[in-house]
């Protein structure tokens, strides 16, 4: 097939940063979220400007734009859903440290990672840990507001955003906020573009607010017979007031998965049990102080208890968490996903309304998660190649959907829309909401080329298969 | 002069609520700002729903609409620029903490100190604090995104919104994000009004944030034979990363303003020095660590220096910096107050255009402010009856925030812009910036009927006489 006229173009002015080849059009035709789209060139940009180019061509020849960092996505957000070209973004990678001011100046492209170690040259810490952490990049970090274990007490990306720099939609030069504490001159549209899922603006640079790395760290794990309590206990954890940064809640189906690859309960003689998995981090004295609070509530709430006081040891903890996620696909092949989010106070609700569907449905559903905030990971595993099993899943993805808004809660606390929430939307959001939201994608990107598809048009990601595809950041 | 149309559907539809007196005209014809503008009439509101009915009428009949607090705003972003309608939101104030959560639910009309006292009662902490704080209320804060003095270690009103609900300038009930610690739903229009100037939406409720209440404080004063060295020593400050809540800068025409009001110098035998106001808070252990880390400091860096232990020589302290505020009227009975911000270590340099200009222009300009956040108060003072100066006054300011945008700064750190910064708008946000800007505001408001003339209408304050008036919050 000849070139269209708009990629003849693109040709003419990027030369060899247009890729069309075979494996390059595969591995950018989906992300995360293993839906592919058929689409018609990927562009490696490594220089902003050539951003400003690109887009005045799709504009021109109405070409659909989606930019892509490493593709861990878990929602589609960063594929081609409406085919088009792809422009990755991983060689805009500049990172630098600034300790005086505690900012790091970065691009788009430069992994979180990277930025973590940067950062703890100089005595100082990025917060954010997405569990991609090793391979995401700031850039998708900044288009979902990427949340992680630590947001309890740090925050998630947008509490770290000082300012970008990057285009609009239609090609124009843009710069929201400077390089200061504070601004209060204009329109916020730095935070309007963090969490936009690639959809209103491309970021080309960022300056992230860094603070100083906590001295020490102190790990717990805690057992309770039922989710009910593991979460009655958060509850106490967080009226005590004792402030620790990670508190990850694991319920029975995930532990048991967990034991099965280990071989043994993870508490002698108690297999089964539902996990919280607590660590604090700060000043040795700030910790000191809240780890005699921590063993005192361990004492009067858990059933059974284990301190980590050597990294070592806590990383074993760790790795219980990270075996939990594995083990799931013991249950099915395949992962419905959802980072929803209910108040504190509702989350043993939520989990009856999980053993409810899970019961209804005859569907098998792991639920683990950021417990401190709120932010649980419902996850409902089923095998693709069972229409009928794949059928029930849905159903039940459905119900947790409404579940969770009639629990005053948010149907993503973290992963953001992008396809795969497209369809409960309107479950959160009323009609004003939807259409002003709308109106703000038109008023950024007239012809609508940036990321289309995305976030308003409800796509029906159960009738696509899903790539088999193993990424590197795979837990299994 | 009969009614209009539009004012008799007003009365029509919410009776008594609507005030046509004359005294209430004026009241709310003008804010901290002190430029009046005639109006048609004020909205007295108890009821969210109330907001629905008026935005509808002034959309039905192009009425504009002026949403207004306590009138605190020192720009003009609270005054009915373009005459119709003030609605004043005091009568909203429902105040409820919940202990759990840490959260509070709040009224627009709550006053910000009323606040931080209900959170104390649960041991609860509202930091943003700006200098109004006994009078201005929630949602003026929001509007502007308000700071204070302890943004540098907690940061501004928008760090403490969780969610907020409102009506769309159309009149339509909206909602933005929950009661919940993460959200990732849709576009972050949350953070879009906040800073907005009660230009995109009018909040009718909101949910903040609240932390721990610090357990203790501990004060210093440090004298310095000029700006430079003070600000030199702010780096230090930061750069041994000691963490103070509070930085307060005050310069030398401002300190020997309060000398002359003490009549007698600050520190003994060492009259007009340039002065550090440092307060550190958290728990006992951490209080300890960084108050041996800042006396270290001040031996090094201070040519004098004062701690304040106990909490009543710390109220002395903070009466110096009071003393300078109102001192500062003894040069002028008229000041151009701006709220410019710069990088921390673009400080220095600021003050020495500042002496550039002062001296150039022949005008009295006093500088304090959050050294810490590199947000300082240019106080520009001039006598209004007298033309020439207040002409020499008008191009120093000018000048000023040529400076602050050349130093890579902010022409308002937390004040925002209104009517007083609207003719610099320009010079710190590009014509693609400002475009995006107004085509979300007709993306929000397209008929215009919401706060218009503010931000980006250039209006050139100096034209009109202020009002003479004695608000409660004055320093003088």
């Amino acid at each position: 097939m000849p070139d269209s006229v708009a990629l003849q173009s693109l040709k003419e002015t990027l030369g060899e940063r247009v890729r069309t080849d075979e494996e390059s059009l595969y591995r950018n035709s989906f992300d995360g979220m293993r839906l592919a789209f058929a689409h018609e060139a990927d562009i490696q940009v490594d220089q902003p400007e050539q951003i400003g180019e690109v887009l005045r061509l799709a504009n021109q020849y109405r070409v659909p734009v989606t930019t892509r960092g490493a593709g861990t996505s878990l929602t589609g957000s960063a594929s081609p859903a409406k085919g088009g070209w792809v422009l990755r973004l991983d060689g805009l990678n500049d990172l630098e440290i600034d300790p005086l001011n505690q900012f790091a100046h970065v691009g788009p492209g430069v992994v979180v990672n990277d930025l973590q170690q940067a950062a703890k040259q100089e005595g100082l810490f990025y917060p954010p840990d997405p569990s991609s952490v090793r391979y995401c990049t700031i850039g998708g970090n900044i288009a979902c507001n990427a949340g992680g274990m630590r947001c309890l007490k740090y925050g998630v990306t947008r509490d770290y955003v000082v300012a970008l720099k990057g285009y609009l939609p239609t090609g124009e030069s843009v710069s929201w906020s400077c390089d200061t504490k504070k601004f209060a001159t204009g329109y916020n549209v730095r935070d309007l573009w963090i969490g936009s899922e690639g959809t209103l603006g491309i970021v080309t640079a960022a300056t992230l607010k860094l603070i100083p790395v906590p001295q020490t760290t102190w790990s717990l794990l805690a057992a309770f017979p039922s989710e009910r309590e593991a979460l009655k206990a958060v509850e106490s954890i967080i009226g005590r007031r004792i402030g620790p940064a990670v508190l990850e809640f694991l319920d029975r189906p995930s532990v048991r998965g967990a034991e099965a690859a280990f071989n043994q309960p993870i508490f002698d003689g108690m297999p089964g049990r539902s996990l919280l998995l607590i660590q604090l981090d700060g000043s040795e004295a700030e910790v000191t102080t809240a780890q005699q609070e921590l063993l005192e509530w361990a004492k009067q709430e858990a059933e059974a208890f284990r301190p980590a006081p050597s990294p070592e040891e806590a990383e074993e903890l760790w790795n219980i968490r990270r075996a939990c996620s594995s083990a799931m696909f013991e249950l099915g092949d395949s992962k419905l996903n959802e980072d929803v989010v209910v108040p504190i106070h509702r989350q043993a609700e939520l989990i009856d309304e999980v053993e409810r569907i899970r019961s209804q449905h005859q569907v098998a559903i792991a639920v683990f998660g950021h417990a401190g905030d709120g932010n649980l990971h419902v996850n409902i595993m089923h095998h693709r190649d069972d229409p009928a099993e794949s059928k029930r899943a849905r159903e039940a993805l459905g119900e947790v959907m409404q579940s969770v808004v009639d629990l005053d809660g948010a149907i993503s606390g973290e992963h953001g829309v992008g396809l795969a929430k497209s369809p409960f939307l309107s479950l959160q959001l009323g009609e004003a909401e939807i259409a002003i939201m709308r109106k703000i994608k038109d008023a950024f990107d007239p012809n609508g080329i940036l990321n289309p598809g995305k976030l308003f048009e409800p796509y029906e990601v159960w009738n696509k298969k899903k790539e088999i595809y193993r990424f590197p950041w795979d837990h299994r």
